[in-house]
């Protein structure tokens, strides 16, 4: 007799953009004339540069005709842009292109990397941060049973962002020792990038502990201030403990488009319990042949010419947009007396409730009497609870309208 | 300290086609002039249809415009999409559009399917079949060791495909039940596809022992003869046992572009040790929102195409041309005197070698003498051993040619 996997019935909640957009649903089928503002996903609103638009359109046309059709590509991704991808975006850094793997998005890999490690590893998660880190060791069973009374899981080692730290993680905070610890800078939610000597600390912990890193830099793009890493293959040693994620969903608004790349260096070996030396690239490079099949061609073609002259160039201007919203949002939020973390570094402001709501009753609030959506920082761990996450991916006007009912109420 | 998942210590070989690569490159790095034809990898040749071109390149524009510019999709696909399969795949079957699921592969779904089931699950799978179903389960711990004396995985119900049973898996083979039962149809490599009244055994069994069937019909839209089912679901009963992966790689030549689907009707309800009633539907749908984020927007507007009328047509006039290749390889083999299995309701041709060599040593012979590549059969299980799989893929005047040079000598 069939049985399901079980641990999906301990995940405790729908995902959270789920439950999101089935409120904001349910509050437009009563109010169907309301002027809805969304800050609350994370998705971008600029359209996809020309650049980008016709280099797919040119692989189109290619795959029409006989001779320069495409069929399956390697799974781990076309030498054209994983090259590329190895001269920009580490320069310097010493990744090679055979240590890069294109994926159809980020959310992927960080779920889909639980697959590499022994079930019995000891994992280390950040809270608050991006749901999936969490949900996919649930699925998978590394976790224990969810503890009501503390809104935990068991056997999950928890970092702990708050405000006294300034939402910056540090290996002096673990209880026990980790074998994966799941980074994310700039942080999601709370906006928060860190300081390459912080960072430092962590590979040096990793270093010694043995454990990995599994370093999400999904926003890399937003960062300014010079002691924040763009990668963490920036930190001396770090090409022995840590994988990297990136994408273009946020950089080049390929949320719809999808593509993104994994980083895992030849140099991270583990030593497995027959004493054989095993290199995790080669692992996912095989967990990859045999459950993926790489991404569309055309889809590739359109990452590359992100690389390009004009493609750097117009590629930035969407940035700079999306970067010169969270100035004003942040602003806006300061102006009023609201503290509010993030918005230098990142697309993501971390608003602290000025009011004595929950997350869930602020967003309540904020749908039902301003019409703005943000996300519940609840959703993203329980020290994200009195807090709400804005996004600078929208609309400038609507942006600066939706801040204006927030701040003028 | 980290330790890998260690499962795949366990996989006995590199991945089949990976394999193949490497030699037909170390030979073609050897014989530099050498005019190798590849039959040996599924991949399609074919162009894609215009009316698919045009319907991409549209979609990329309106990436490329604010108004119509579209981020994050549906985890689950889009609707557009989701309604045309069930209007058109499965007219008269009774599937609903919100029990499809849009991916980037079948390859993909039949490997991370395992997922969502008991890592108790007893698995019954074919041999010889298409490598991903094993290899999935012994990635995620489902499998015992590999036994080298008999050639396989403890833990495993083998379904045995031979001559003597015409290719053509039964219930009746069964040496204990299984939870899990993948089959394949028509079969990936034998080409053969399974009759109604087999597969009405399939699905009863299914319901008899609350198993449930993965079923793989990636090419369906090869069969021609009546008496093969082109959807499991045309079984009474299988929407409360079977799941069915569909994928556009044969059908359309999506290989390159990537889009399939797979159907998990809401009727397949299990039970949960703590009583409650569980759809499979569900579960797939929060893995989906957990671990993925949608196939590209501009690719499903591509497999949108494939159900116009003129998208119908352009796409049968391609899987003609192939089948036209796959009957011409049998008859050039039969004529020869050599028994090949398959060609009619798929694009596979399994041919019993008609020498006194192995799959691998039939493989580099034709490859050295003959420069034609194909499948050795016993990389699809023990039961491949003597066997070879060509395909119908290839360009007709290649096709032809190989064959030549194979019968010729």
């Amino acid at each position: 007799m069939i049985k399901i996997n079980e641990n999906f019935l301990n995940l405790q909640q729908n995902y959270l953009f789920s439950t999101i957009h089935k409120k904001v649903d349910a509050y437009k089928a009563q109010n169907p004339n309301a002027d809805i503002i969304n800050l609350g996903i994370g998705d971008v609103t600029r359209p996809i540069p020309k650049i980008i638009v016709e280099s797919v359109k040119k692989a189109m046309d290619e795959m029409g005709e006989k001779a320069t059709f495409k069929g399956y590509g390697p799974e781990c991704g076309y030498e054209f842009l994983r090259q590329k991808i190895a001269e920009n975006d580490y320069k310097n850094l010493n990744i090679d292109k055979d240590e890069i793997f294109i994926s159809d998005g980020a959310k992927c890999d960080t779920g889909n990397i639980v697959d590499i490690f022994s079930l019995s590893a000891k994992v280390a998660i950040a809270d608050p941060v991006y749901p999936v880190y969490l949900d996919s060791n649930v699925i998978c069973g590394r976790t224990g049973q969810y503890n009501n009374n503390t809104g935990r899981y068991e056997k999950i080692i928890y970092i702990n962002l708050t405000e006294e730290n300034k939402f910056e993680p540090s290996p002096s905070q673990l209880e026990e020792i980790p074998d994966l610890i799941y980074l994310c800078s700039p942080n999601n939610p709370t906006g928060v990038g860190m300081k390459k000597e912080t960072l430092k600390l962590w590979v040096d912990y990793a270093i010694t502990n043995k454990s990995i890193i599994l370093f999400d830099a999904a926003y890399e793009a937003f960062i300014e201030e010079d002691n924040i890493p763009h990668s963490i293959y920036e930190i001396d040693g770090a090409d022995k403990v840590a994988i990297e994620f990136k994408s273009y969903s946020k950089t080049a608004g390929f949320t719809g488009l999808r593509c993104a790349y994994t980083v895992i260096p030849k140099r991270i070996e583990i030593q497995a319990s027959n004493g054989e030396i095993i290199r995790l690239n080669e692992i996912w490079k095989r967990r990859s042949s045999t459950k993926f099949n790489g991404v569309s061609y055309i889809i590739q073609r359109g990452a590359e010419a992100i690389y390009s002259e004009e493609g750097k160039k117009q590629v930035k201007e969407n940035i700079l947009y999306y970067k010169q919203n969270a100035k004003i949002i942040k602003n806006k939020l300061e102006e009023k007396g609201i503290i509010a973390f993030g918005g230098i570094n990142s697309p993501y402001i971390w608003l602290k409730i000025p009011e004595n709501l929950t997350s869930w009753e602020y967003f309540d609030k904020l749908l039902t009497k301003y019409n703005v959506v943000g996300t519940p920082g609840v959703g993203f761990g329980r020290n994200g609870e009195g807090y709400l996450r804005l996004t600078a991916f929208g609309d400038r006007e609507k942006t600066i309208e939706a801040i204006d009912r927030i701040v003028k109420n």
